[in-house]
């Protein structure tokens, strides 16, 4: 009986690590598809989600499945409840991945960035796709140190975020209402992906030490980014 | 035991209301603060958010003390497991509250939003309001069909967003690229709300009625949104 509960709870882990897989290696396709305007790529990025959302609600049963019949205690019950809101930040990831993918399409057969931005979201993309792939990391080693590494990360996408606003703030701006539209969304889009990868990275700093201070809620990171955006764009008034 | 046992399901119940109640205040405060330029209404909203954080935390360990001490299994065990899935969405509806109080801050003595746009953020403004007192009405009664209902009041956000983006669109646009990136957000803010409310009332009809195909899962809801407003803005593309 021990022996096949300890099976589940590495089927739910495992389960969590491909989430993190599938959802980062489509942002970084995501961004791709949208900087050189392939159509093709983004429909398999958008097609490919489903997956995500299947491995999402395949966990969820395994999860209740496992509380009702082996009714774990302490560390364990810990560890698949918050199993349970990870997957959540990853399903969650996989829709940002897939509604940047969408900007692409809907813009093809253009690309919905102008050139003198690819450079910046290119490394929003490059960034994000790396705080995801250090998230697969740490679900495999539970490495504290790797997971406290994950927030200067992203502290650099939150800079390039306001970047990007500065720039659409900008007098010279001459790309147009649309294109200023997209590119907000698209700011957005990067910056909730990697607040989802480091609330999972906390989520783990949090079953590992039991320290509820370096547990951060989804809330707290997410005000931050809000607040950034728009208190980057003046900053007199923040 | 037992007693003990469904005083505590009911308080996690009641902090789920109450949650409720206090982030459909907040998004009318919000929504107020803005169209008024109130800057202390909106410091009143974003400081009362903490109050919606600590009702999280509270409800999250005693379903994880429940969960440990009582261990439910069935019916009993899905109601904890939803219940923590449902005050994520509300703690994440009450983030959105204070982000549109937020932008109503960084515009201050401005209001963030042009005239011409002030009746239709009213309109969405209150029917997230709505959507979210339904919801909290729907957590105390279990009545599925008032949930039902709420898809529809959903259609009318969806609606009015799109609105939005077209007027955003319009050749006559005359409020510059910072208005059009507060409204782009404000949009957003107020459906992710919406989207929120209506995945926590999906949710108690699959409790009642434990049909899955009922329960659609925050990806499905979220993608509408991205899409709808993209694709609203250049329909030939959809």
């Amino acid at each position: 009986m021990r022996d096949a509960y300890h099976e589940e709870l590495d089927s739910i882990g495992d389960s969590l690590v491909e989430m993190a897989r599938l959802v980062g290696s489509a942002i970084g396709r995501a961004t791709t598809a949208m900087l050189d305007a392939d159509l093709q790529l983004a429909e398999n990025v958008i097609a490919a989600d489903e997956k995500v959302d299947t491995l999402q609600r395949e966990l969820e049963t395994k999860a209740i499945n496992l509380l009702a019949r082996q009714q774990p205690v302490a560390t364990d019950l810990r560890i698949v409840v918050t199993s349970l809101r990870m997957s959540a930040d990853l399903e969650r990831s996989g829709d940002l991945a897939q509604h940047v993918a969408k900007v692409a399409r809907l813009r093809y057969p253009d690309s919905a960035v102008p050139r003198d931005l690819h450079a910046t979201i290119l490394e929003m993309g490059q960034l994000a796709q790396r705080l995801m792939a250090k998230t697969a990391e740490i679900l495999i080693t539970k490495d504290v140190d790797l997971a406290l590494q994950l927030e200067q990360d992203d502290d650099a996408i939150d800079l390039l975020h306001r970047t990007l606003f500065q720039h659409l703030m900008d007098d010279r701006w001459k790309h147009g209402i649309e294109t200023a539209v997209d590119v907000t969304l698209l700011g957005r889009y990067y910056e909730r992906f990697a607040d989802h990868a480091v609330s999972v990275a906390r989520r783990i700093v949090y079953l590992v030490t039991g320290d509820y201070a370096d547990e951060v809620d989804p809330a707290a990171a997410a005000g931050g980014v809000a607040e950034g955006i728009t208190e980057g764009t003046q900053p007199e008034n923040a």
